[in-house]
């Protein structure tokens, strides 16, 4: 499971304050909890500040990256601001994201042609969220198809199958599930991903929901996911669900968290 | 998910003690509180008094009865000491269990066909445990194709897996849940259960295991478990698990838990 951290978004009151006054001591601290929380990748986010956001991404990549060694997840809807940061990143990036709508799809291409990316693809479909399992993995094909055929590697394409509340729709967590499952069989080579909390909105209870959801999504192949690392239950539900899925051998980072107390 | 609420089994020292001295309301607190907790049929076992099985058997039932209308889940590898304990139970039992070993399979048959009861079957095969997922659709097979052959409706029959912990081979999990999926898949008529903790035997922190593999065993197409149905993380992560999976309407059971203060 590659865990990108999401807590460095300006959603998030104390991160827009830290951003807003230049707290990079606050930031770094938030970037390096999550890095030894296991995260593979540092999500930045600064969407909420529509005007400053440009300013504001390449403030957080510079700010996170003088103190992690991990690559960072370039998370805006503004092809603008993605270019700028993906210029000032070190390393390969995570790029957040590209879907089938086509104004996005065609400023978002050459951007994730151009330089060596991850890319996160949502299976939005070319005007409207989607629904079902199949609706899904249609997108998948299409963004695929699309990505691969234009030169992106597939092992480097993330498809988000977007996940939707089940408080809207009981069958969304399923739907998901199933479309990941469907995409790793078409595609096996192509890795899944997605922002995790989305399956709780609008219920109490949300870092259960999560997790409950998150075991489930790693049973159906998600290679990836969006959350929170510095979670600890959620945490030793991610290892413990590894183990019983034979993805541990030899049990030995279940007994390793269990001695480091990570379990209780 | 259909619970079998397995804490009266004397190979629990409190039960144990609780048999050998006549103690009935010790034994029918255990009985009333796996039936408040959701459990659909109360497992009875006494196993560990070779001699006295039967007697013991026969006054759990009697015992547990007078106070539960659940009916109970008859567990002993002893057929005469199952059939005794059919004759006096009132309603229609969980028989736990029949199994392809020959000479079991011979004593178990006529008991199961005789009166009215859901029957636990095992995977094991004629000579040995099962390894493989592949092993274990096959014993199914066999089982459901021989019970149902001699009139044992399909809807009667919870083939049981056969779950061997994690902590002997990392694969064993996963090699369950593949059976339980295939199994479902070759018949969807047919119930399947497992003895839940078996999975985590050996390892620290069992009731973590125990609850991430029932959640993945749900999601594969598990009907039923025997397990413990008063440990409330367990029973929290069942109700999170179902409804996830789009099988709690409105998410109704869900909010009633939060409401009841049982997620937290």
């Amino acid at each position: 499971m590659i865990v990108v951290g999401e807590l460095i978004n300006t959603s998030r009151r104390s991160i827009a304050e830290a951003v807003r006054s230049g707290d990079r001591e606050r930031i770094q601290a938030v970037a390096r909890a999550q890095a030894e929380a296991g995260a593979a990748f540092i999500d930045v986010n600064a969407g909420t500040f529509v005007e400053k956001e440009t300013d504001y991404l390449l403030w957080l990549v510079e700010t996170v990256q003088a103190v992690t060694r991990q690559p960072l997840c370039l998370d805006s809807p503004n092809p603008a601001a993605l270019d700028k940061a993906m210029a000032v990143h070190q390393g390969v990036p995570m790029i957040n994201s590209i879907s089938l709508e086509p104004e996005r799809y065609e400023a978002m291409l050459p951007l994730v042609l151009d330089r060596p990316c991850k890319v996160v693809a949502l299976c939005m479909g070319q005007t409207a969220m989607p629904t079902t399992a199949a609706e899904r993995m249609a997108a998948a094909d299409e963004l695929i198809g699309r990505l691969t055929a234009a030169g992106k590697p597939v092992g480097d394409i993330f498809v988000d199958p977007l996940i939707q509340p089940v408080s809207v729709d009981t069958q969304m967590g399923r739907a998901a599930l199933e479309a990941i499952a469907g995409i790793k069989g078409n595609h096996p080579s192509v890795n899944t991903i997605c922002g995790l909390s989305n399956i709780s909105f609008g219920l109490p209870e949300r870092k259960r929901i999560n997790r409950s959801f998150l075991a489930l999504a790693m049973h159906a192949g998600l290679d990836a996911a969006i959350l929170d690392p510095t979670d600890p239950q959620l945490r030793a539900s991610r290892l413990t669900t590894a183990m019983v899925l034979g993805e541990d051998p030899y049990c030995e980072a279940f007994i390793e968290a269990y001695e480091q107390g990570w379990l209780a």
